[in-house]
């Protein structure tokens, strides 16, 4: 009497699909293909011969360590690297407000593990990360949406949302996945001052902040909650915002290496549901990359990575003007990895993929990034994975299709 | 009118500790103490040479892939590897059977995350590893446990606890954590038989099945249950068994290397909750321990570990045998890292702790293992760890604080 195995899986399975994207990402496999589909660095600019030196040097001097069994939190030179960044930006956190993790997918889970009830609502901005979106599935919440625009989240439209009481905000600041857009420093302010006073937290993911082509950096949610506590506290431990970032875009994520920063209890939390989900990210990439990044190297090759992916957005924003139909709209993104494009309304972007994918173009339909659904007519583009002449290239390609789909549109309303 | 913290946390908080474990390794890090607490390899055989050769020949010759996102399903040579091993064991898996994970610890929150809703129950040897409940207790899963002796799972006494229908059976095989017993060829075949006859799959964690110091190998339940089928089904995906396995115990913990094996359907649904779990294991560790690998290294080397484990373990036994008092037992492993002592009824292994940290060695009291709590006269003593002279120290001093022990309790009994 075998039960079968589809009558086995929990409940939460419902909810939780294969990732629209990481499906999408087994097109980029396609020879010939040009894939703005991914959210994929440049793999040219990876420091492959910083890594073959760094893991040289730790393996000669600490290869027992690294290959070992480690603490949970992290390894402890790694995570003051990030106090020492966190104190630049105002924020005076300790080791004990940091943890180590196995990528900022492994934060987003482990954020769902400590605070998700089924039926807790979650708010995000519209069109928002679908990692995300997909970690929290998995823990049965329910998503409450606010629009987001070129100046980021709609913070006005936030005590409306805030009724229905989210256990938690989800929010990315800086040259935001998917759309590209940044969060004004006065919205930045206002979404502070409103976690405090809803007494709701804020999760704010961050991994693109050092990847900025143009304009002033703006301060972080972390560093003005934190300086919102300064006078009362003086240690970051009452704060509302969890912080999250990466090593992925700066480094390389085939490492699985990122962080949290958070009120030391809160991190205490996470460090005990880590440990029942993978007991401790990898000791010997920890210790290399920490390798890595010493003498200023981060910062260094941050500034390679910038110009090469300025250059890539402008090549990709100057084909879209001359390709794309005059009634496409996009953002023009001061940073980051992506562009989000909107096409004229009534149009699905689905329809466009699929033609695309006939002339060996890709990108991601931004309905997925919709969690209450949505968003037919949009588009994610990411400009960091391909060279300027592919870029070039697949736009024009997807601009002939934008062109024969209006086209035939038009005949057949003209044939009516 | 910020919310605390503590009244934000998710119901399942309420069920996790920190791991006993874990809290126990940072004992470890006083010096001059002798530790048979954790469950560390010995990092003096850590192949140091051999990673630091294949690391530079994967960055070399795949630096790009090593540093990038790869898919979630894990590095396909090295699952194909693995599908070449199951083969030898006369397991007629593929690829799609095999799915990459970030250490064992992860395949047991994959296993909770697709099969567990809140209140179901779980049936545990008792005692069990105690990873497992805490990965298992985040979903609020509820413990059946069934006694072991020393040929492993008591399994005429499944009927009785199979009929609270536990969502499935968890059982380690091999050399068991912490028990250190094996699971007998008879008992193995009435297993699968049962898991067949009442429709309840069993996860089979089986980290220690290459460490074998003594008598022949046993077939694993993947194998029995795929035996089982292959008349009727050729292939391997109608199967009761989901089979965890590790590269932590035979090459090195600081990886995070370990994956699983289940019908197609089963790691379908573990890839799903993978992406949301941590998008995939770690590129560059994937690529360059299927490079250390290869050309039979990996058994060259599991062959030094058993000699040196084994020696281990023969000088522990060795010890007891000498220092502690004639009443208390032991199991006599033939394999892996642990070996598990019974105090006198009616005396606290935590009691013997306290004292036994006092005098610089320490090692776990059994109760953490017994998910229904009970199991206070017992120990679980790693072997692998420590040298032959030190565990030689060790054990006599643990001997000291028994026969101190049972002394002061003589004559308090006296004195009465």
């Amino acid at each position: 009497m075998t039960t079968p195995w589809n009558q086995r899986y929990a409940q939460r399975m419902e909810r939780m699909g294969s990732s629209a994207i990481r499906e999408l990402l087994k097109l980029t496999q396609r020879p010939n293909l040009i894939s703005f589909a991914g959210g994929l660095p440049a793999p040219e600019l990876f420091p492959v011969q910083q890594f073959d030196a760094a893991t040289q040097k730790v393996l000669a001097e600490h290869g027992a360590a690294a290959l070992q069994y480690s603490t949970t939190e992290g390894y402890l030179p790694l995570r003051e690297f990030i106090v020492e960044q966190l104190h630049k930006q105002g924020v005076h956190a300790t080791a004990d407000n940091v943890l180590i993790t196995s990528g900022s997918q492994q934060a987003l889970d482990i954020v769902g593990k400590i605070l998700l009830n089924p039926g807790d609502k979650v708010l995000t901005e519209q069109p928002t990360y679908l990692g995300a979106l997909q970690a929290w599935r998995s823990y049965q919440a329910d998503f409450v949406s606010v629009p987001a625009d070129d100046d980021g989240l709609c913070v006005d439209d936030l005590p409306e949302a805030l009724r229905v009481a989210p256990k938690f905000m989800y929010v990315l600041p800086n040259f935001q996945n998917p759309g590209g857009f940044t969060l004004s420093g006065e919205r930045r302010k206002k979404l502070v001052e409103t976690a405090d006073q809803y007494g709701c937290p804020i999760i704010e993911d961050d991994p693109y902040q050092a990847l900025r082509f143009e304009g002033d950096d703006l301060p972080s949610l972390l560093t003005m909650d934190a300086q919102r506590l300064n006078g009362a506290y003086g240690r970051y431990e009452q704060g509302n915002v969890i912080y999250l970032s990466t090593f992925s875009k700066t480094l390389a994520p085939g490492l699985r290496l990122a962080w949290m920063v958070a009120p030391a209890d809160v991190i205490r939390r996470c460090v005990m549901a880590k440990q029942g989900i993978d007991l401790h990210t990898s000791s010997i990439n920890q210790m290399v990359a920490y390798e890595v990044i010493q003498n200023g190297f981060l910062e260094e090759h941050v500034n390679l990575i910038r110009r090469v992916y300025r250059e890539r957005r402008d090549v990709m924003l100057d084909a879209m003007t001359r390709f794309f139909p005059s009634d496409v709209t996009w953002t023009r993104p001061k940073g980051g990895l992506f562009l989000w494009a909107r096409l004229p309304k009534g149009m699905d972007a689905a329809d466009i993929l699929a033609k695309a994918i006939e002339n060996n173009v890709a990108f991601v339909p931004g309905t997925a990034f919709f969690p209450q659904g949505g968003g037919l007519n949009t588009m994610r583009l990411n400009f960091s994975n391909a060279q300027p002449e592919q870029i070039e290239i697949g736009i024009r390609r997807i601009g002939e299709v934008l062109h024969q789909h209006i086209t035939s549109k038009e005949q057949l309303a003209t044939s009516d």
